[in-house]
């Protein structure tokens, strides 16, 4: 099989955690009898120093071209506390999310054994979390009209949501939920806000298309709490863009495994697959960022973009070794152990493949 | 000293716990030569039921002209499943945070030594924290224009705040940070949306007016996650309504002690003080609800409402006390010790102030 890829590596350690990910595919193709087309585009802050804004139009014709991007990650300190600044790199993605019709974050967390005991929450409370969120990511607040009034005095932003957006969210959340425990949460605030007695409405009208799955439907707040007292209570979880934002960082950080958390964005267009990490500037060029989730997201990439479900095991299987041995980076290592660089991670993986 | 308080007890075991904390007022009035003057008044869903409407304009006068308010817990099982009931409790408490000019919600999440191993946290993780939120209470999305277009397939939900709403709740947050080490956190998601903008622009204005306070800014989805990973590194927190809904009960769970944590909303009018968790439907009228919250809230309210702090300190002393013997609700019982009823813990309190 051919597979087209775009190659997003962005800012900070993004392009070396992307470098081990290209790294462990190309062994995976390699074995597999696979041909990989990287094509690297530009985005975030260095495509800002490069063309002037965060995400051009030559990186989304890249996208749009390609079976799937695999991206890094985006953000350098130089706009952190100027989050009003003219051009920043967080309006690329939102603009990617939303010229590739992103609507769909899907967003797992989950354990690995050997790693149980670096989570904040107590074993009996975090071991068997297995969940997903999908998280609504072109819609709502994000997306609304915002401005000033009154003389720049008052500000405002607008929650919008459509029945048929919050359709073809449910829709995935429900198919999801049908291939797993067949347990589906709808997440809102529908004591309060009107978008989220619309997102409520309609899924309990979608319901009856779905009568295997058991639904709930939990107010934000609720789940908040629910994600740190009994994560394992719960398994498919869909909700809108601000609440998922919120939630999905939220949960990442339960099963003490954040730095190994992949995801994928998937919608109307390519569907794209990125480490929930940042750029993480500090650790930039210094070899030692942990690049377990960048090929995690490979690995999802190879199951759900190219159907190729024996590669993405194979790619789970040696990371789930690696960490077995202890062949992890310095944010993974037991006190006193040995650590090795982000390269030698993927040169690991690769080996043992 | 004369207190005028009002009391609303409100639903499931509003009345219960509020009874407790009634009791164990009485007896420090009686210890300290106060007089107080309880006037009761209708609201949630048991108003709604008498009357119609959750907050009735009776009660309201009662509150604006009562010193303060101590109020229970409303809702009521048969609201829950249908958020958009023309009638509901929820509605009550909103127009009441309107009507008294509530424009802070103050929500502190401290720890008992006695039940740190509560916390579905790591010790090591929970120990010491001691933060308080000050969540603005009548502003943001909850009470901006909302409502349906397009024959009702599109919903919206506005979220406004003016420069001076923000400024009036900055204050409370500078000045509360005076009092205690001087750290504030101005939690907002100003990389998206506008309101946050100018929320940050607003206290970053004030930082002047406090030389000493020490101020950071964080967005919502990083204090999500630090909230469960560092607890303890926070201080004083502020935030818009919606953050804080969420933020504050995410904050509540990780102490092992949501059962016990006081709030106040204060602002423009009479104050109010209220235990954080709910009407707790199940448990009405088994004499089992945890009255600790309540009783704290009182002490609160002794404190913040009347400037009466030793009276607060011997409540505070005689609920560590209770803790320490074990003299607590079921909730609280370490497996096979005895527990005690919501009244017996309230009269042994009493007897022991
Ligand atoms: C950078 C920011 C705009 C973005 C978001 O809020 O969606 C990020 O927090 C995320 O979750 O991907
Ligand atoms: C009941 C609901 C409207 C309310 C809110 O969202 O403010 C509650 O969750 C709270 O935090 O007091």
């Amino acid at each position: 099989m051919k597979l087209n890829i775009a190659l997003l590596a962005g800012d900070g350690i993004g392009p070396e955690v992307i470098n081990e990910a290209v790294k462990v595919s190309d062994a995976i193709a390699k074995k597999f009898n696979h041909e990989i087309v990287w094509t690297p585009a530009l985005t975030g802050a260095c495509a800002i120093d490069a063309v002037g804004v965060p995400y051009p139009d030559e990186t989304h014709e890249i996208c749009m071209k390609a079976d799937a991007v695999l991206f890094g990650a985006i953000g350098h300190p130089k706009y952190d506390n100027n989050p009003s600044a003219a051009v920043r790199p967080e309006q690329g993605l939102l603009l990617m999310r939303k010229k590739l019709g992103l609507f769909a974050n899907v967003r797992p967390t989950f354990t690995f054994p050997s790693l149980i005991d670096n989570s904040p929450l107590k074993r009996e409370r975090i071991e068997g979390t297995d969940l997903v969120f999908l998280r609504e990511l072109t819609g709502g607040i994000y997306f609304g009209e915002k401005g000033r009034k009154d003389h720049g005095e008052t500000a405002f932003d607008t929650c919008t949501y459509t029945r048929a957006e919050v359709q073809r969210l449910a829709k995935k959340g429900f198919e999801l939920a049908m291939t797993r425990t067949k347990k589906l949460c709808c997440v809102d605030k529908a004591n309060v806000l009107e978008t989220s007695r619309l997102w409520r409405e309609t899924v309990q009208a979608m319901e009856k298309d779905y009568p295997e799955v058991t639904v709930s439907y939990e107010f934000v707040d609720a789940v908040a709490m629910r994600l740190v007292q009994w994560p394992n209570s719960y398994d498919v979880l869909i909700t809108e863009n601000l609440f998922g934002d919120i939630l999905t960082d939220e949960a990442s950080v339960i099963s003490g495994s954040m730095g190994l958390m992949p995801s994928a964005s998937v919608g109307e267009h390519t569907s794209l697959y990125e480490p929930i990490h940042g750029s993480y500037p500090q650790a930039t060029g210094l070899n030692i960022a942990n690049p377990l989730a960048t090929v995690l997201s490979a690995a999802m990439m190879f199951e759900d973009a190219f159907k190729l479900t024996a590669e993405a095991e194979a790619i789970r299987d040696v990371v789930n070794k690696s960490l077995e041995q202890g062949i992890v980076t310095e944010d993974l290592a037991i006190k006193g152990a040995k650590t090795y660089s982000t390269s030698e991670v993927g040169d690991w993986l690769v080996a043992n493949l």
